[in-house]
């Protein structure tokens, strides 16, 4: 299931290559980004199928996991710019996933550019959200020196401030909060950082390598 | 220094990605096989210059370090297949490296589909090559239920038999010889393997995460 074009989603397809056997889903938008390259003809026709994903529909994965997936703010792949892209719009570009088993359902939305009414009237009350924890301020990239873009140019809602993560979720009663998808700018990847004591005060988790998650969440 | 355009030598180009200057050096069938994917153009433009690679020039890299690229026996990349292709051509498609400082010098081999009489006096009294070591037997990746193909067909010269590696530089007086580019279903990998036992017998290295080598070699 990739979530949209940019480099973080797709490149992983690229470590799969021949001989294995798999699907991908994604939005038909996302699906013309790898048509686009031939170097993701390494995944044989024959054995990778490429399967277009309706938004609002849902899709049956097999042992009772179904995933819906719906637009959320965000913007196109780096790549595919040309000139300055629209940020925010919620085109097929940009997708959140709802994943659903018979034992709970969670939601997956590594990027996002804000949080919309209609999207936070999604999400609230769920059990399990994981969510796009990038950078914790906007200009995390430009300060550090690591880059010459904000976040939200790139595409992502900062954790902090007034339009951030942090005060968007403060009242969507979300049972267990995870961030993911987090820069290496950002300092709630430290766990001494005054940032990661903030997010844990607002009942965030920070997503780690070998992080493993039981529904239903009893947290 | 890409010396193929396959997914192994080409995709850590998507590690680096934005604002990280650096320069590309390949051949022209490799540069057209990136041009030819826009998600490359990840790596902008006005940091990442693309530079064509010569065969038979030498490229100053600074702090004293000269690159010459030679073709090798080789193919064209899994992805740009069409058809069966050509094995073994020595076309702009693979290339070897000679890395000189003036501390010594090194060639950097890791795709052969085999070692032409050319290759051999190239390669022969050199002080350490590090070459292709993909697969131990030709049929290893068919027996394993790796994969369909056999070593040859996707452009590497076996370790073992009368055409492998090891009998190819039996008499080459290469002062150290590393293998690199070891395919993880050949048993050279695995410490106790009889196979790794021939290969050092015969005195060769297999290449490790991590390993660091200084020149001059004093094996």
């Amino acid at each position: 299931m990739l979530t949209n074009g940019d480099i973080d989603a797709i490149a992983g397809l690229l470590h799969l290559r021949e001989g294995q056997p798999l699907a991908i889903h994604a939005t038909r938008r996302v699906l013309a980004a790898l048509e686009a390259n031939p170097v993701f003809d390494v995944l044989a026709r024959d054995l990778v199928r490429r399967v277009p994903l309706e938004l609002g529909g849902t899709v049956e994965l097999g042992r009772g996991l179904a995933v819906e997936a719906f637009a959320v703010p965000g913007k196109v792949a780096l790549y595919l710019e040309d000139g300055v892209p629209e940020i925010g719009a919620e085109t097929e570009d940009t997708v959140g996933l709802r994943v659903a088993s018979a034992d709970g359902a969670f939601f997956f939305v590594p990027s996002c550019a804000g949080l919309t009414p209609a999207l936070a009237a999604r999400l609230a009350g769920a059990e399990l959200v994981l969510f796009d924890g990038t950078v914790y301020h906007d200009d995390e990239m430009i300060r550090t020196g690591a880059g010459s873009k904000p976040g939200r140019r790139m595409g992502h809602m900062s954790v902090a401030g007034p339009d951030g993560s942090l005060a968007a979720f403060a009242d969507l009663a979300v049972t267990r909060k995870v961030y993911v998808h987090v820069n290496n700018t950002n300092p709630i990847l430290l766990d001494d950082a005054p940032e990661r004591a903030a997010v844990t005060a607002a009942g965030w988790e920070v997503a780690r390598d070998g992080l493993e998650i039981a529904l239903p969440c009893s947290h």
